[in-house]
């Protein structure tokens, strides 16, 4: 089962930590960037050969350090065909380095449509009887707003791939509680719900580690929110964003954790990929070692949890 | 405001029609996808340009008929890079043709997320100062999910490019109801509390029709709540799939429109580009005949609507 491999790695290396690609073009360093812009112009393809090369730096210096990286398809994607061709080779290189790669793309529709996005994003292409590789993430993130029939298309491949998928229950942006935070008859509020059946769609994919396959993102911002989700979903690992840029510390992280220390991976974003502009590490690094300022960022980050592990 | 040259072309057509372009390659007539297979084989290259061809060929047979079309994008996203590019060209073609183009791609993410979806798909794309077109599409499908702040980045580029968004309220499928229909402590179901957030996020946006360039997506497959949802929310079109192969019928969207006959945009998606195949347009169409199939059924659809406009 594809929660024990992650689960497995987090415990070798200490590191409960998934480094967020989200690359923005204004947080790469310009002397990065100027050698392609010089011979190829500013375009959208180049865009693309940019953030392609400045994952695969990251990436090399992270993956030793954590289990693994979560591109944002959105930063990809707005650069059309060849954005959408550099986050596959995106997810490729960092799968060829061991990592486990946790595709945010937050799709979500009718069993039918959602059939196609699963297929593409975790299964495989079928071309009228040939089958071709799809984008080949391990996890992919949904978004359960429509309910069951719109997340099974994924468990299927869940199944047949031996993949995951993490489904949005309470998330960590502010506005979050306008429709997450209603409360229902029984005094729960919807993000409890959705928690619940999330859970229920998670039953048959659980494994060894006692997790399931199917995951929930829980956002660090709400730790009160997060403590009561893991007691009422033992068997959900919870991929946490919100931690770093978003404003969530180490403690408010207590609550996603079990009392083995296990229970969640923390996605930290522009806090690791952005680290040589801020001025913790300014000082050591130039902008030529933003990926080198990313690895010290991952140690920084490591030590931070280890307080509440 | 984009929401009154919709209604406007509506009106002239006597047309309240999307036709939706969902590319399934087993839905494509055997004799139009072999040329291409014997020349490029089955590959997902192969497989963007037939879709392409398809979609274009289907664009020519309906676009003097119906105001708009609406591409779902998970079916051309399924296929990588070639198959983004297919969609991009889609649009475009679409576009080309009159016809106001619904990007059916039901995004949703953080703010800063969702500026990049936002501007990939309804804005202009900044390459370091040097702005690029993007997908261009007039309206997209978003989830609201996660509140208002997922949302904002779509509003602000609807206000700039004189572009709109349909928001995910009450949809069509069977599961909808899990988290759609949870009853809050006022006694009415969660899709309602969203409809209510949706007509406020479209305030600004309100043209001379007096409906909002941000909409809503509301089931023909739920005709009471689609009545109460048009009641409550007198400024907002809702785009609204369910009839025909998902099973509504036209009497199941009388509630969708006003008094005036004005109110919503009908989605047929199979009905219309796979009619080639259905019993009542088999005999006088053949395979080939595909697309005038597809007119005949948008012909027959718009009969079929009149009695309750």
């Amino acid at each position: 089962m594809l929660i024990d491999r992650l689960i497995e790695k987090i415990r070798e290396l200490h590191s409960p930590i998934v480094v967020g690609l989200d690359p923005r073009l204004e947080q790469i360093p310009a002397a990065f960037k100027e050698p392609y812009y010089q011979t190829d112009g500013k375009t959208p393809a180049t865009a693309a050969k940019i953030i392609l090369t400045w994952g695969k730096e990251i990436i090399d210096q992270v993956c030793d350090l954590v289990p693994a990286v979560k591109p944002q398809i959105a930063m990809y994607e707005q650069f059309g065909a060849p954005g959408i061709d550099c986050y596959i080779q995106t997810v490729g290189y960092a799968k060829s380095k061991g990592l486990v790669v946790i595709g945010d793309i937050k799709r979500g529709d009718i069993a039918s449509t959602a059939a196609a996005y699963s297929d593409g994003h975790l299964g495989k292409v079928e071309v009228d009887g040939e089958t071709h590789p799809g984008f080949d993430a391990d996890f992919i993130t949904v978004n359960p707003y429509m309910g069951y029939d719109s997340i099974q298309p994924y468990i299927d491949n869940c199944k047949r791939y031996e993949k995951g998928i993490f489904a949005l229950v309470k998330t960590s942006n502010p506005n979050s509680f306008q429709i997450q935070d209603i409360i229902a008859p029984d005094g729960r509020p919807v993000h409890r719900h959705v928690g619940e059946l999330v859970s229920k769609w998670g039953e048959e994919l659980i494994g060894k580690s006692g997790f399931s396959s199917v995951g929930a993102v829980v956002g660090a911002t709400h730790p009160q929110e997060a403590e009561v989700l893991r007691e009422q979903m033992p068997h959900t690992f919870f991929l946490v964003p919100g931690y770093g840029a978003q404003g969530a510390a180490a403690k408010d992280l207590r609550g996603v954790f079990n009392k083995d220390g296990i229970g969640g991976i923390i996605n930290s974003s522009r806090g690791i990929t952005g680290a040589y502009a801020l001025e913790r590490y300014k000082k050591d690094y130039d902008q030529a070692a933003f990926a080198k300022a990313a690895r010290a960022a991952v140690l920084d980050m490591r030590a931070d949890l280890e307080a509440v592990l």
